[in-house]
Parts: structure tokens; C-alpha cells; sequence
């Protein structure tokens, strides 16, 4: 019945919870980094409940197309719409409607609101890759709704 | 993969969070009603995705009944375990392993635990049933984990 969009009420609710008490700007940055937290430990979480010959990825490369695929497709029900490098550690991963983001009016009239429907996805995505044993530093950015960038940039030890 | 359990996740991850900055008796106080207020919109939101035809039940006991199996299995990938009622507008439902109390230990030792884990779908249940055109009061008590039984009680108007 119900149970894909369960997900998407609950995100919607856990962001108007933190917003509704916001404090101004510095505020505003504790609740995005209490939904990055939230979405890291999800992320882990998930991670952890791959099948086992998940985590033996050799290849960076291979652990991204995974995250753009089958991680997509258990949260949101669909694929990234598209993934590029630079083969120096920095992937850009693109999704053309992003589902957190369109119950948002498209243009570019809201596009101060976005943030905070993006913060909770940058963790899952570094939860999984930390559980894949990858650190990385996950950053979003939206030039037109509902299409979203996820910067990964993986350090190279 | 892994979208069944997303919801468990996130819905442990917003309690953790909530009980993160406890001031005390009075500030638990208002977690659970901020968490019963969360389910309670989301309820109304999977009511509202609800087929037509399930919005024309006639009778209060029709109702109780969809919640316990549809609304139940998309939720929690299960069915209610019983359903009793007094026939004047109270009805028991009973889950004998409830999910969202599973990763507590069994027995009494955690039973104090139980009520931030139980408001949520208190206010699920509520808001489904706004939804349907019921007005209802919902409570939860565990007497042994993870067996848990709901009280709803319609007040005849």
C-alpha cells in the first residue's frame, strides 16, 4: 500500500521537528548536522545489512555504481540518473528529480529551502561508504529543483 | 535490499535524537508528544493515499479491522496479532512481537524504555483514523516486552 512513501512523511516530518524550534543561523547548522548524523548512522546501518559479497569491492569506482544503483533503488525506488569522476577521488553523482525534493514547487523560487532536504542523504550516503570502508566527505548542491548534485570526495591516504 | 528496515532505522534514529537534549521528566514529557504528533501526520498522510473505496468503510469495526492487517502490513510488514473490542467504542490491539520493541532485550529489564518507542505509532494509528473520519484517543502498555497492546478509544458523539 503505503510503505515506499513511509520513508519520505517520516524525512518530511523529522525536518519540520528540527526546524520548528530553529534558533536563527547557528541553529540552523546544528539541525543540518543532527540530520547529517541521523542519515550517517542509517547509512552505516543499511551498509551493514548487505549481502557479504557486497563488501569485498576491490574497486572504488565499483562501490559508487553500487551506492548509484541498488542503495538508490531501497531507499528511493530508483536509480542516480547518472555518476562522473575525475579518477582523482571526486565522484558527482546526479539525480534529475530527487524524491526528498519535489514535493517542493521546481525553479528556482524555494531553492533556499533545500539544504535541510538534503543534509540527511549526504550522511546516508558517507554511512554506507564508511561501513564499505571508505571515508569520504559528502556534500549536495541544487542548481534548478528537483535536480541534485552529491559531491563525494575521497581522500587519498 | 535493505527499504524494509529503512523506516525502523530512521524511526530509532528521530527517538535517539529526541531523547539526545532530555532536560528531565518534563522535557521526556514533550518527546513523546512531539513523536506522537510526527505519527499522528504521518498517519493522516497514509490515510489519505489510502484507495477511495477504503475511505467508504460503514462501520467503526470495519476500520479497526483495516488498520490491523493493511495498515499494519505496510507499515511493519505484518499483521496485528488479535483485536478485541467491547463493542462501545474501545478496541485492544495486540501485537505480540512488535517491531520497533524487537531490538530491546525481552523480559522487564527495559520496560521503563518502552513508551518513546511505542508514541509514534500511537499517533499513527490516531492520524489513520482522522483520516477515516474517526476521532480517537491511543495509548500503548507493554506488559511484557515485545508483546505490546494499543487502546483505541472512540468517544460515541
Amino acid at each position: 500500500m503505503a510503505d515506499t512513501v513511509l520513508f519520505e512523511f517520516l524525512h518530511t516530518e523529522m525536518v519540520a521537528e528540527l526546524w520548528a524550534h530553529d534558533p536563527g543561523p547557528g541553529g540552523q547548522k546544528m539541525s543540518l548536522s543532527v540530520l547529517e548524523g541521523m542519515g550517517f548512522r542509517v547509512g552505516q546501518a543499511l551498509g551493514e545489512r548487505l549481502p557479504r559479497e557486497m563488501l569485498a569491492f576491490r574497486e572504488e569506482l565499483d562501490v559508487l555504481k553500487f551506492l548509484c544503483k541498488d542503495l538508490w533503488v531501497a531507499v528511493f525506488q530508483k536509480q542516480m540518473d547518472s555518476l562522473r569522476t575525475n579518477h582523482q577521488g571526486t565522484y558527482v553523482l546526479q539525480d534529475n528529480s530527487f524524491p526528498l525534493l519535489l514535493p517542493m514547487a521546481s525553479g528556482l523560487q524555494y531553492l533556499e529551502e533545500a539544504p535541510k532536504f538534503l543534509a540527511f542523504t549526504c550522511g546516508l550516503l558517507r554511512g554506507a561508504l564508511c561501513t564499505l570502508g571508505i571515508e569520504s566527505v559528502v556534500t549536495a548542491s541544487v542548481a534548478a529543483l528537483p535536480v541534485c548534485k552529491f559531491q563525494v570526495v575521497i581522500p587519498k591516504s
